[in-house]
């Protein structure tokens, strides 16, 4: 099984703490790390979870507050500093490129290797991202600032070869991928085997959705509809209901409410406000609405299989 | 005895690591907190070292290497949300102000607080700070980039009130500060007793010294004399002496040179280069020309007492 792997840096909000990082994560899909938000201390996260700098090359943005972003400069710094050549793209809102440029220019100068930043229009659903294992779909959130969701969802995952039936045809291995792509296979007889006949079918692709920060919004449901996992901002408790309103955030029901109402498969709850000592008060909150919870920590890796059929 | 206290937060060098999180320090004086350098965690490891943020205005930055100042946003976003609402000082050679001007504009909007950059021409010795207990000097290095040092040293140490001498005489509570300043006492029969007869002579004012990033600078050595302790960087061992000069850095027997010709009374090294598994090496490439050399490590405290007279 190839991988598709979530690994959560730091799932605290507005400021480290003894007991939570900040907002960051990071999709393995196949080997290629894709990075969400990029808090302080993100790069040291990175280095704990044993995870690859080589491996990373994409880094997505979800909003310009601080704790979702204020490790970008020396994340890419240390890339630097570490000998990187290949280019680094950030996906972020508008406003990232005035913003982190003069950085980057300043703390990154002379660097071997260009930093491109795309920025998102957050009012939208759009793709920003796309190659032959994983397309990335960036939508909007409902939080004080423009800010954006991202969706992550295999693509072109190609069915297994039958190897009894390749053995047995004699087929040569520089056909396979053909077989793979689609194609069949005629004996020198003349005989025509169908690609049908050769494969059996792919497991479905995969998909992570990820929202934070942000007020639950309805209207995002159809596009998170049956995702496989669910990252959903519960930055309160139903009592802080009013609060989390006011500050644009949500409370743990309403993310369940959310993944209740995707049918998703599993829901990670996050971004918790430090003023819970224990979080299991938001696990149950959550799990009244969605059994499926889990509470999101430091270094924790979810590793996503694909739904039987 | 009023506190004379550092605390190294972080002391590696470049970039943070499994082992070293990059420069920053605090020095306690009298429950007053100047914090020098702030790289990306230090925010982090000020809570871990127990150290309150109501405590800190006044933030010194030795050069804007990322490793050295990265931390600064987060650190001033943090301390905006946690309701401070007295100003922050912070002293950084010329270019901190268009460099972090619009970045604290844009992640600390609307704070109740005003953020002062005073910049520090590197090229001359200068007081860049004063109150009634301390006076910091800024004093040139030698790096890739613009670089000061530091040289914190008491002042206004008041001598001790004898209070049997007090008693005995019934000296009113209220003249006690001003005999504390240099006054004498006359009894109601008109005798008078000199100040040096109602108090004990005050410790010696204490001295802490901050060299990093730097080549060794001897011509800083008469500046530097007799401090108490005098922190100096020691990126390398002797063996990197060639990569030390290349890139502005130390040696630990160049730091220990300087701390020997300066007669300090005690010396700290740190930025250590990542290379290093074990610094006893540079501790013991130290030791051979200045004895009184410790290792700096993260959380480490250093209580500075007064010299015995």
């Amino acid at each position: 099984m190839e991988k598709f792997e979530l690994t959560i840096l730091g799932c605290g909000s507005a400021t480290p703490t003894l007991k939570h990082l900040p907002t960051s994560q990071v999709l393995n899909v196949r080997e290629k790390l894709f990075m969400i938000d990029c808090a302080e201390g993100t790069q040291l996260q990175f280095r704990r979870a044993g995870l690859r700098f080589n491996h990373l090359s994409h880094i997505f943005i979800s909003h310009l507050h601080g704790d979702h972003c204020l490790g970008l400069p020396g994340l890419i710094s240390t890339l630097a500093l570490k000998g990187r050549t290949s280019d680094i793209h950030v996906y972020a809102p508008i406003g990232a490129e005035a913003l982190f440029r003069p950085l980057f220019e300043f703390f990154c100068n002379g660097i071997p290797f260009e930093i491109y930043i795309h920025e998102i229009d957050t009012n939208v659903v759009a793709e920003v991202y796309t190659d032959r294992s994983l397309k990335v779909t960036a939508f909007p959130l409902t939080h004080r600032m423009p800010t954006c969701g991202f969706l992550f969802q295999e693509v072109g995952v190609l069915p297994h070869i039958r190897r009894d039936m390749i053995d047995f045809l004699e087929i040569p291995n520089c056909y396979i991928q053909n077989i793979k792509q689609g194609e069949g296979w005629t004996t020198p007889e003349g005989k025509f085997y169908p690609h049908e006949a050769l494969t059996t079918p792919s497991e479905p692709p995969r998909s992570y959705a990820y929202c934070s920060d942000t007020r639950p919004v309805v209207g995002n449901v159809p596009l998170l509809k049956g995702v496989d996992l669910l990252f959903h901002e519960a930055t309160f408790a139903e009592a802080e209901a009013g609060r989390a309103k006011e500050t644009f955030h949500s409370t743990a029901k309403q993310a369940a409410s959310i993944a209740q109402a995707a049918q998703v498969r599993q829901l990670l709850i996050g971004h918790f406000s430090a003023r819970y000592t224990d979080e299991r008060l938001l696990l149950d909150e959550a799990r009244q609405v969605f059994e499926h919870t889990t509470l999101a920590k430091e270094l924790l890796k979810i590793a996503i299989s694909p739904r039987t059929q």
